[in-house]
């Protein structure tokens, strides 16, 4: 089953500069070779769910071996059976909509 | 690692309708086991983290089975390893902050 | 337009400890006079939208007044013009299908 | 009070091609003037509090008027007092991260 996830990994306890965590979960995420993108509140991941769902555990994982005793994550996960849709189909149907209309 | 997680689960293409949809993603959760409590925009599940994330591939799988072709599902996910806290455990603690004020 | 929401407000910056906020927050949805249900992971609020999206704001606000320097909240919201349906239904809804089936 | 969310409006009832809802919504963003961003699983939107949440209103009536039943959405929200921080700013704060380490 393939998903797509948007992934925002919040560690707390240590501060408010968290661009450093956030980093060492892009690392994972590299390391996985998923596709990814990321934003400015969240990075979008799709691959196999098994693959996907690991780099999740290991971003947790990974914050909490930087330090952070507590984190909270807001993930959303979309999958579907009618077809295939890659994250660029997902974007470039909405565009396609907004510049014919 | 033991993890807290929140879980919402949207059928699409189903119509307005979804609350069987939502029953069989209940009774995967009830079917592992796992300690859990609905409320009305979402399920709160704790558990060992693979336990707990298989339940929710179980239900994005189940909700398929039942005929959505689209799921999207909104979750937020809790670990800590400073102590362990149970979903009774965060309620009380904000409970008694408020009786005490 | 009447909306349920989700909310859940994470201070940061603060350490790991973030109940007084949360109770901050719970006492002015209480002033709000809104109906609410608090849960492990986050509080179901409905009523009217503007209503609704006050107590959002000052839940931000007390926050920072408390001395959060940053705050991250994640919130699922729903509307619907079909029909009405409160918090009590939807649970409802749902565990009507549980034990009937 | 400045804010910076990530929003990502589903409609309901309307079968699982939810493409030109999420076109309607960005017309609506754009018509308000804001900075945002579109990535496959929502859209980054930065600027007032107050301004920004009309926005968040005005999605949810356009989706209803367009024939959507339902609609619910998953949002995240972020404020912060210490210092003013755009967009931008938290991708090149992480993207630094990763191309020094």
């Amino acid at each position: 089953m393939k998903v797509m996830i948007d992934l925002c990994v919040v560690p707390m306890g240590v501060g408010v500069s968290v661009s450093s965590y956030v980093a060492a979960c892009q690392q994972e995420i590299e390391a996985a070779g998923l596709s990814h993108l990321m934003h400015a509140y969240g990075t979008n991941i799709e691959g196999e769910w098994d693959e996907v769902f690991a780099v999740v555990k290991r971003c947790h994982e990974v914050v909490h071996e930087l330090g952070a005793p507590r984190v909270t994550t807001s993930m959303r996960i979309g999958t579907r059976t009618d077809r295939d849709q890659t994250m660029a189909d997902k974007v470039q149907s909405v565009t396609e909509k907004l510049t014919t209309s």
